[in-house]
C-alpha cells in the first residue's frame, strides 16, 4: 500500500466510493465506468497511464494490463478486484460485466471517453444501458479532505523552493528556455514528481501573450519575467505565476504590477464558501476595471486544482456554482498589453469554513531583480 | 510565418492538404473536422493548445481562441482562414459551417473526440451527416518528408547530448528522480522544446518494470539504470533508452545486455520497406525467443515517432500493415526478469527506400560507469 499515491487520504477511499456510489443511485443507475485516470486514482490510488474502473452497487473492478502488475498490487492492495489484461482493457470488461447481476443502466464518463470507445458500448456492450455522465467523479472531488490539503501544501512549498533558487540565477542574457531548464531542475530536486504543464517563462512583450511558452528569446534589462508553472506532489498540484523585473522597474511596470496585486489581494481575501463562482471572479474584474484595465483582463479569475492542474470549480464570469470549504483554487488576476507586456500574479487559496487561507506564501510585491 | 512550427516542411502544407482531400474524397466525404492536435499542427503548423480545423474542398478553416490570436497569425498565416472564438471553438464552427456549400457528409476523429464533443454533431450538427473516420490524417504522417526528417535527427542528437552529460554526473547514492532532474536540465540546456513523455529512470530491480518511473530509490553500485526518455525540436520527438551498469557488471548483467543488445543491431540493421510490421518485430523476437528469454520480452518491438512520441506505424506481433520508406520507428527490445532486473536498448531508426538508416548514434555496448 502506498499512502503517498492517495495524498494521505487513504483511508478516505472507502468514504469516496460510499458517496460515489449514493451518488449513482440518486441518479438511478446501477454503475459508472470511470475512464478517466484522475478519477480513478482519486478512487482506488492506481496511479498507472491505463485503467478502466466498474463501480457497481457491490463491486468495484480495476481492469489494468502487465505492465502495470506489480505496481497495482502495491497501489491498491485489497481494495478493489484487480484485473490485469494481456491486450485491451475492453476484452476484460466484456468477459467481467455479464456476472455483474441487476446491472442494466451504467454511466459513462462523456467528457472522458472518446467516441471510438463509445462505439464499443454500443456494439459489444449493446445488452446493457449506457448513459452519459459529466462531472459525476469531479464532484466528490472539488472539496479537499486534510490530507488532500497537506499534498497541495506540499506542493506549493516545491514550487515556491524552486522558483526562489530560479530567481537568484536569473541574468540578462539568458533565454527563457534556459530559465525554464533552470526551474524544472530545481522543481526536482526540491521534490517535485512531475511538471503539471509545460512551463511557461514570457519576457519583455512575450509577457503580454498569457500562453507563451519558453522560447529562445533573451531577456534583456528591464524586461517584465512572467514565470507561471507547477509542482506535484503525491499527485497534487501546485500552480503559481509570479512577474519580476530584471533590473530597476519602470514607473509604468510598478504601475500595472501594482494593480494586479491589488486584484489579487482583494480576491483572495474576501473568497469565501457560499460566494458564487462568479462573484469571486468579480472581486478581482471590478478592481482591474475600475483601474481601467478591463479589457487587458483576458481570462477568467481561477479554476481549482487537486489532481488535476485544472479541476472544478472555475471561478469566471459564468460561474454560478457556489463555492464550499475545502475547495482549494487559484486566484489569478493579469493585465496584458499587446506589444508592451504583461503581468499575472497567481496564488492557490484553500477556502475554508471561515473565508479563505491562502496556501502560497511568496511575497506579491514587484521584485526587482539586481 | 514559422518554419520551426513544421519542422523544415512548411512548403509541404498544400501537398498534405491535397493528400488529404484527396482521401477524403476517396472516402466519399466532403470534408473533415480535425480535433487532434498533432494533425492541426500537421495540416496548418498552428501549435496552440485548443484548436478544431475544418477542411473542406474549397476552405480551411481554423477555429482557436483569443489567447492565441497573436500566434496563429503568425504560425499559420495566409495558409489557413483563422476564426478567434471569445468563448467556445464549437460555436465558431456552428456559425461558419452553414456557409460550405455542398458540405453533406462530414468526417470527424473518432479517436479524438469525446463523446461530450460528439453529442454536438448530433444536437447543434444534425443538419450535417457525421462519418467517424480513424487515422485518416495519422496515414499522411507516417512518412516523413526531409524536413521533418531533420527535424528528428536533430531531436535524437538533443537526446544523445543530454543523455552523455547526465551520464557523465551519475554516482551511486543519487535517486532515480535527482537522475532524472539532471537529463531534463540537460534537455533544456541541449536545446529540447519540452519532454515528450515522464523521463524513466529505473534502477537496480525497478529495471525490470517496462513503465516505471523516476522514485526516491537510491542508486547502488552495481545497479543497472535504465532510462528511457525524449527530446523534442520544432515539435518533432525522439525516444531513446540505454540501460547502463553503476560500476563493473557482472556477468548475468553482461549476458542479458548482450542478447539484448544483438536483438536490437539484428532487427535495425535488417529492417526495410515493404516488409510487414509483425515481421519487423520478429527480426528481434526470434532471436530473444531462441535464447530462452521470449517470455521476458513483454511488449512489442517499436512504434513511430513524429509530431507524437507514439504513432503509426506499429512494430508488433499483431502489426499486418507494410512498412514504407519514410517511415521513422522505433526500434526497442527488452528482457524483463522479476525481482533481478531488466534491459531495453532503444534506438530511433529511419526506413529508407533500399534499407534503413539508424538515426541515433550512441554506442550500443554495455557502459559501466566508474
Amino acid at each position: 500500500m502506498n499512502p503517498a499515491a492517495l495524498g494521505g487520504g487513504l483511508d478516505r477511499r472507502p468514504q469516496r466510493l460510499a458517496a460515489l456510489r449514493e451518488a449513482l443511485g440518486r441518479a438511478d443507475l446501477d454503475g459508472l465506468l470511470v475512464s478517466s485516470l484522475p478519477n480513478v486514482r482519486y478512487l482506488t490510488g492506481f496511479t498507472g497511464s491505463n485503467a478502466l474502473l466498474l463501480v457497481t452497487p457491490l463491486e468495484l473492478v480495476l481492469f489494468t494490463d502487465f505492465r502495470y502488475a506489480a505496481q497495482v498490487e502495491d497501489e491498491v492492495g485489497g481494495h478493489a478486484v484487480v484485473q490485469i489484461e494481456p491486450t485491451s482493457l475492453w476484452t476484460g470488461l466484456w468477459a467481467r460485466l455479464p456476472a455483474a447481476t441487476g446491472v442494466e443502466r451504467i454511466g459513462f464518463e462523456s467528457a472522458h471517453l472518446l467516441h471510438r470507445d463509445f462505439s464499443r458500448l454500443l456494439e459489444q456492450g449493446a445488452r446493457w444501458q449506457w448513459r452519459p455522465v459529466v462531472d459525476c467523479v469531479e464532484q466528490l472531488r472539488e472539496c479537499k479532505d486534510e490530507g488532500e490539503v497537506a499534498c497541495i501544501e506540499r506542493a506549493v512549498a516545491i514550487a515556491e523552493t524552486a522558483l526562489v533558487r530560479t530567481l537568484e540565477q536569473l541574468r540578462p542574457g539568458m533565454t527563457e528556455l534556459a530559465v525554464a531548464g533552470l526551474l524544472e531542475h530545481q522543481l526536482r530536486d526540491a521534490g517535485s514528481e512531475g511538471f503539471p504543464f509545460e512551463t511557461i517563462v514570457a519576457s519583455g512583450p512575450r509577457s503580454a501573450l498569457p500562453h507563451a511558452r519558453a522560447s529562445e528569446r533573451v531577456l534583456g534589462l528591464g524586461d517584465f519575467v512572467l514565470i507561471d508553472f507547477g509542482a506535484v506532489y503525491a499527485g497534487y498540484c501546485a500552480d503559481i505565476t509570479r512577474t519580476v523585473v530584471l533590473g530597476p522597474a519602470s514607473e509604468r511596470q510598478r504601475e500595472i504590477h501594482d494593480i494586479v496585486r491589488e486584484a489579487n489581494e482583494r480576491a483572495s481575501g474576501a473568497i469565501r464558501a457560499e460566494m458564487q463562482g462568479m462573484a469571486a471572479d468579480a472581486l478581482a474584474r471590478e478592481y482591474i476595471d475600475a483601474r481601467g484595465y478591463g479589457e487587458a483582463f483576458g481570462h477568467s479569475l481561477g479554476h481549482g486544482i487537486g489532481l488535476e492542474v485544472h479541476e472544478g470549480p472555475r471561478l469566471s464570469r459564468s460561474a454560478e456554482a457556489p463555492l464550499a470549504a475545502g475547495m482549494v483554487v487559484t486566484v489569478e488576476p493579469g493585465i496584458y498589453l499587446p506589444g508592451w507586456g504583461g503581468v499575472r500574479i497567481e496564488d492557490d487559496v484553500l477556502i475554508t469554513a471561515d473565508g479563505a487561507r491562502v496556501l502560497t506564501r511568496l511575497d506579491r510585491q514587484l521584485t526587482e531583480l539586481s
